[in-house]
This record gives C-alpha cells, sequence and structure tokens, in this order.
C-alpha cells in the first residue's frame, strides 16, 4: 500500500460496514485533519470547514481531547463579532512520528508531533558506501534509540517509523531493490525498529511529500540531490510512482549518450555530470568525507573560480535533464530539493537558462522553477510525516478503545 | 473533459439523481460494454459477467436491440450443457464514429461501427507544412465527406467525430496549441465537422488509446513517430497528460545537448536525430513527398547500406531517449507505434540495445519493446473509437427516447 495513502484500521480485516461507528471515526478524522491543516480554530469554525454541525464538532473534539490529539489553546483571536470560541490545535504532546534516514555519507532520525514539527534530531556523519545494512541498521537504531528517549522526555510518543533511502525500494515487501550509491541491492531491511513497524521509502519520494504536506504544488519534479541524483514525481497531488515503483530515476537519465561509465553501468548517465564525485572532480576537491555541500558553498560564497564554474556545469546538466523530463511529463513546477537546495544560489541560474533554452514547445516561465525551503531536511521530514499523516487520516486508529 | 473519459449526457445539466433511469441508463452500458469486450455471448453470459440477474439483461437487450444497438446471432456455439441462448453482439450498422487525421503529408478519415471495426476509409497525400488551418480542414471536409456517404450506404450513422493532430492540443477549446511540423501555433479549429460535433486531440495518445482499447498494456510509453516525434504515457490504464495536458513530447527530449538547433528552438532534441529530415539526410535520399516510410521500409528489405545504418541510428538515438523516459517514468512497456512501426524490424535491434544498456538501475526485458500492430493507423483508429467509446460508456445518450 503506498505509503501517502490512508490504510484500513485494521490490517487484513474486512472493510468496515458504513455503521454508525465507521462514521463518527471519518468525522474525528475531518475535524482533526481541518484544525492540523488550517491552524488553531474554534469548534464554529472546524464546523464551517469540515460541512458538520456544531454538535457533532464538538462531540468529535471531546473524544479528541481526551486522547490527548487536540487541545485548547484559549479564546481565538478572530475579527468577528459574537462569543470568541476557544481556539482548538493538534497536541504537542502524545502520539508522534519517527522520521529516520540512511545516507551515503550520514546517518539521521527526528521526532515529529501531531503539528508537524520537529521535536527532536540526530544525525551523525558515517561513511555507508558498500557498508553491510546490518551494521547500519543498528547504528541507526542506536541515534534513533537516543532521539526517541529525548522525544519521550518531552511527552512525545512515537507509535510509527519511516525510513528514507536513496535508492530503489519494495516498499510493501520492505525490501531495498537497488540502491547503487550504498552498494545495496535485494537487501531486506527489519519490519520494525525500536518496537515501532518501520516503512521503507525512497528518499526523494519522501521529500517531495514533505514539500506536498506542507502546501506545496500538486504537479512537481521534485530533485532531490546529495551522492546520488533522484526525483519524485508528483501528480494531481499524489505521488507518480509507475509501474513497478521506479519512477524517478533522473539520475540515469543519459545526458551525453556516449560520455563516461556510469556506476549503473551505463554511459553517460546525469549523475555523471552532476553527482557529489563529478562535482567534486570539477571543483578540483578530492572526495573528501564531511559535509562537502557545505564546504562547497562556503567556497563558492567566497568566489572560488573552479567551485563556481563546476557548480555552473552541473546546474547546467541537471536542467538538461530536467527539460526532458518537464517535456515529458508536463509539470506546472520543478523544486530543487535534498542537500543540493543549499547550492541553489549556484545551480539556479545554470538550470533556469538550460530549461528556458530547451522547453520550447510550449510555455515555461522561470517561476516554475525553484529551490525547497526544506533542503537537506525534506527526506528525513517526510519519513516523521508518514506516520503524522496516517494519525490524521484516521485518529480512531490511535484513539484508546471507549 | 478528457477525451478518454464518460462524459455526462447532458452537459451542463445538473447531476442526475441516482434514480430508477439512472440506474437503468447504467445497466444499459453494463450490457453494452460486456458485450462489446467479451465478445459474442448469451443474455445468460452477460447477466454473469455483469452480475445482474437474467431478467434485467434480457429487458437491457430489448431496448438496445430496438434502437440497433445490439443484434441477435442465432445460438451461441456453447459446450455447456442446458438450452443454447442467441448469441448477442454489437450492431454493425446504426450509430458510428468518425475519426479525422492531419498529419504533416497526408489526411485521412474512416468509420468506425460499434464493434471497433474500420467500414470506410479514405486517405490522400497533401502537403501540410506551413499549409494555414482552414484549406486544410476544407480539404479534410471532402475526404470525410466521401468516407461518412460510403459508410452511410452500409447502414451505419455517424454521431461524433474526432480530429488526430502532431502536436499539443487545448482540446476542451478546441485549440492547436502547437503543432511545430504543421506551422499552426494557437490555432482555434472548428467545433463541428459534417454537422457532428468535433473533438480534438494529439495524435500520439489517439495511437495510444486506440492499443489500450484493443487490449493494450495499462502502463505503457506509446511512441508514434512520422514526420515528428511524439510520445503519449498511458499510466494505470488510462492516458497521462501532465499539468497542463502536454505530457509526452518525447522529440524534444535533448539527445545531445550541443546538437543541431531544431524546429522548437532547443538544441540536439531527438528530432534531429530520428525524426523524418534526419533519417532521410542519413539514409541519402532528399526530402521526398509521397510515402517516404514505406520507401525506406523498400530500400532497407532491399538491404541498401545507408538506409540500413540510418535506420541503425534512428533506432539507437529513439532506444536511448526512451530509457531516459523509462528511468523516469517506469512503464511496464514501450510500444512503438505511427508509421515508424513500419520500419519497426530495423528500429527495433538499436532500440533494443540501447534500452538494455540504460536502464541499469532496475530489471527492463527485452520483451517489454514491441511494435504495435496497428501501424500508422493507430492514431486515426483511435480517434473513430472515441466516440465509440462514447457509446458503449452510456448509449442511453444515443437511443431514441422511449
Amino acid at each position: 500500500m503506498p505509503i501517502d495513502e490512508p490504510r484500513p484500521a485494521r490490517p487484513n480485516a474486512a472493510p468496515a460496514p458504513a455503521s454508525q461507528q465507521g462514521m463518527r471515526r471519518q468525522n474525528l478524522a475531518l475535524v482533526l485533519g481541518a484544525v492540523a491543516a488550517h491552524g488553531p480554530m474554534s469548534r464554529a469554525e472546524a464546523a464551517a470547514v469540515t460541512g458538520l454541525t456544531r454538535a457533532a464538532v464538538s462531540s468529535m473534539v471531546v473524544e479528541l481531547m481526551r486522547d490527548g490529539l487536540l487541545v485548547e489553546l484559549g479564546p481565538a483571536p478572530s475579527g468577528r463579532v459574537g462569543r470568541p470560541g476557544n481556539a482548538l490545535r493538534p497536541a504537542d504532546t502524545g502520539p508522534a512520528g519517527l522520521g529516520l534516514e540512511v545516507g551515503v555519507d550520514h546517518l539521521a532520525a527526528c521526532v515529529v508531533d501531531l503539528r508537524g514539527a520537529i521535536r527532536a534530531q540526530g544525525r551523525v556523519a558515517a561513511a555507508n558506501r558498500g557498508r553491510a545494512a546490518g551494521p547500519v541498521l543498528a547504528e541507526l537504531a542506536a541515534l534513533a534509540d537516543g532521539v526517541v528517549a529525548e522525544a519521550r522526555g518531552l511527552g512525545l510518543r512515537p507509535v510509527g517509523a519511516a525510513l528514507a533511502v536513496p535508492g530503489l525500494v519494495d516498499g510493501a515487501a520492505g525490501r531495498v531493490v537497488h540502491a547503487p550509491n550504498l552498494g545495496w541491492r535485494e537487501q531486506q531491511l527489519p519490519r520494525t525498529l525500536l518496537g515501532l513497524e518501520l516503512e521503507l521509502e525512497n528518499e526523494a519520494n519522501l521529500g517531495a511529500l514533505a514539500e506536498l504536506w506542507q502546501g506545496g504544488a500538486q504537479d512537481v519534479v521534485h530533485v532531490s540531490a546529495e551522492a546520488g541524483i533522484g526525483a519524485a514525481l508528483v501528480v494531481g497531488g499524489r505521488l507518480f510512482r509507475g509501474a513497478r515503483g521506479f519512477a524517478g530515476e533522473l539520475g540515469h537519465v543519459p545526458l551525453h549518450p556516449d560520455g563516461p561509465r556510469c556506476a549503473c553501468g551505463a554511459r553517460g548517465c546525469l549523475e555523471q555530470y552532476a553527482g557529489e564525485r563529478a562535482v567534486l572532480a570539477a571543483a578540483g576537491i578530492g572526495t573528501a568525507g564531511g559535509d562537502w555541500i557545505a564546504l562547497l558553498a562556503d567556497l563558492a560564497a567566497d568566489g572560488e573560480p573552479r567551485v563556481l564554474a563546476a557548480l555552473e556545469q552541473a546546474g547546467r546538466a541537471l536542467g538538461t535533464a530536467l527539460a526532458g523530463a518537464v517535456n515529458l511529463v508536463d509539470p506546472s513546477a520543478v523544486v530543487l530539493g535534498g542537500a543540493y537546495a543549499e547550492l541553489g544560489e549556484w545551480l539556479l541560474p545554470g538550470m533556469c537558462r538550460e530549461l528556458a533554452e530547451r522547453v520550447r514547445v510550449r510555455e515555461w516561465p522561470e517561476s516554475a522553477l525553484s529551490v525547497s525551503g526544506l533542503g537537506r531536511r525534506g527526506p528525513l521530514l517526510g519519513a516523521a510525516l508518514v506516520t503524522i499523516r496516517r494519525i490524521l487520516d484516521d485518529p480512531g486508529a490511535v484513539l484508546l478503545p471507549g
């Protein structure tokens, strides 16, 4: 079942009949969802947004407050006449989501509350290229354990986890199909971590979902680049996964068909021109460990000519490949996300120019290209939000039985 | 409203209530659809396929036969015991669809009956490159008039028309947005032709729909090439149109970013390597009019070395661009359609090789690439089938009132 879709509350059970209890559960989701999406609001406003009666909203609110999903802020600031209602917002304690990330050069974990705010996080450098999955997951679990302990100290209780991986995944099977930059192929991962159910997703997809869930555009090619280059396609407000769930492999689109051999085995893939190694080599920097993105940004800000030229070339390569993607899938926006977002100042001009020059059969406004405000936090945040979305989609599933 | 979606029976009217009449109309569509999709069948079989009672099926059949949408063939050949039912099939007279096509080098029209069979057709050579839309449509109407007259002689009555255009269209507005090879830009077309409502669609999309409606795969990149190179993306059994309806511009995916200037204004587009002019030039043939596809096929069959090399090169260019498309949108199949399908014998090996070499991050079986059996008839047949699909989706709309 796709990670961005509501799931049945009781897996493998027969679909619930359209009972009164089923309707109540749906209404709980309506009320909590409205409050989460549209900020602090009174019961009257929630009734207006959801179309439910005030009495029904009040009844749902009692239940949601009792179980700690909603809290009351005091009188809502309202310009309107009449008795001000108490403003409701999602709780900043109670059920929470754990986000996890295995990068090529790092591991990360964070806990997000019902409002979507990151409340605890940790990130460590880690040389994961070619490292076996077992020790990587063990180190990640240790990191996550500390982050979860910190979150518990704040009154948060993670109820699910999702893991961002830089590669193709089979989420239903809990398996990494191919992550070339990690060297993982057909790698089964554990289905739980720290006692929480663990979901698996491609990091570019999670970065795109984080943007989308925070109000981003509905038809997007979302580029996510750090060590590798991936993309997520968002179509009509949903992830587009392709026939087998492998859509978005922008890094392996041929850029110069006779170019150098890529790690994937093909020639002249985009990654050979805009990936980590290509950019560092063009910039005259050895493949140093550490935060090479921050290093490049520092050197570019200092006006280092080779670095500026390297980023210009990478931007043009990205723009050329994206022009092909735009001609093929016709998005309304292209977003540069992942760690490369932090290099946006230097990558964007070249990307912009190539897109303008190569998307000619239809209009392509310059404003259609932008940088994600989430940057490298996108995939990790998206992973944590998976659980938050599940709660918002069906709060009845986490409420204690009557 | 997308051309491949059922439309409300009374445009601009309020949605029909879930009335008895609405249900009857839905059941008419169920019965006619089942018979059309699964071949001649008895009432009992139709009841089994649709889940309706035999009585309900019989009642629908009476109505569908009275108005000439269904006919009875006599006893159905059935291996089963019991009284054989009379086999039903869609009528080969009565309501029909008119398909129209404006190509760069030709005009075409055909009439298709409810079974999906082409019953009358015409095709004329025409030098449409740079020609104004008015005279082109006038010549097409004259051609269509003869084809419709022939169909009427067979007892067929076209009730709608669709036009295939080699370019980007805004179907809702009846406008060609940009057809570079015709030289049309923001070209409003008439909303009716020969008194029939005229729908407008990109020719690659119609070629893909023709394949799909005849039982093709559900997740496909369908290449349609003749003078230009387009593609249609079929996702989950539906056309994927993109945010503005312009998805599938495979011909303008950059193949060699620094290559020759394309008609679209960009450099190194696929069309510069696999389009008509590129192939004819590489084959040492002047841009002759006439059926240059058939000419190339003849010369290739004779083993003409320059022609073989030109087709090999075009196949490799197509395969390279398609590898990018496969990495991006992850289809389960790639189909070579349009007139190039007739060159499949010589194009496919190069396409196959490049796809195998460049789709490496996941499996790509050789069998996933195939040639459309419809060839250059695909878009025209698809155009005619648009009307047939509309009738099958809502036969109540063409039935005479009570």
